[in-house]
């Protein structure tokens, strides 16, 4: 498998190189906005030490990120009244990842709402600073 | 949320009321394969305890589901030599959930070959014993 390239997106957050919409934070995992959705409120889990997916992960950083996946879920059903919670984790291109660091997303589903594409649009500022905000109140 | 229901078909694999083509068990989780794959080698990680989903699932249960999620994700790339794996969890029905006990979708990728929808249709038993065999001997 490909070795950690530690120039990724991700790890460019977790460096402060780049700002992201941050919803929470603990000593293994940092949770923010998804910049490009694929429905409203769709968010990321990673964990904060190097991992390139699933397959090189360390059973700490999963068990933290799981944690973490399950307060983030539970919180955006509660921000967004949301009928259910789609958890998705993908490993490699071949599963549609495009990042290489560890992440699960975290997307809200509403009943007869399908998901948008990943486009490669980005997402509004202003409305995913919304949403962060929203996300963030049903954490505390 | 409604509350778990012991009925749901995964709680009667459980009991061993109706068969499945394991795969893995230890005290917490058991993987099996899904009847209905999305894709060759698609398999299904559950925990032993009763769970409707992410939102009812306490601590211990989802860090033993997601160590043998990882487990599965590095058997089925290795006995598939699959380019990537996708690991989907969904929770309530606006989701994507159809059964009502939590579970991890380990779904292998092969560049250029689109997942199948869930279509309801049943996999071929025969088609199902030898891939489960071959997960079984990669987790060996």
């Amino acid at each position: 498998m490909t070795a950690y390239q530690n120039d990724n997106v991700f790890a460019k957050i977790l460096r402060g190189e780049i700002p992201a919409h941050k919803l929470y934070e603990d000593s293994e995992t940092l949770a923010f906005m998804d910049v490009m959705p694929q429905g409203k409120g769709h968010c990321l889990v990673i964990p904060k030490r190097a991992a390139r997916n699933i397959f090189d992960a360390d059973q700490a950083m999963l068990t933290a990120v799981i944690d973490t996946t399950q307060k983030l879920a539970i919180a955006v059903k509660k921000a967004f009244n949301a009928d259910g919670v789609q958890i998705v984790q993908f490993n490699e291109s071949a599963s549609g990842q495009t990042v290489f660091h560890l992440h699960f997303h975290v997307i809200p589903r509403f009943e007869g709402v399908p998901l948008k594409p990943h486009t490669g649009t980005m997402e509004d500022p202003d409305a995913l600073s919304e949403n962060a905000a929203r996300i963030r109140e049903a954490l505390a």
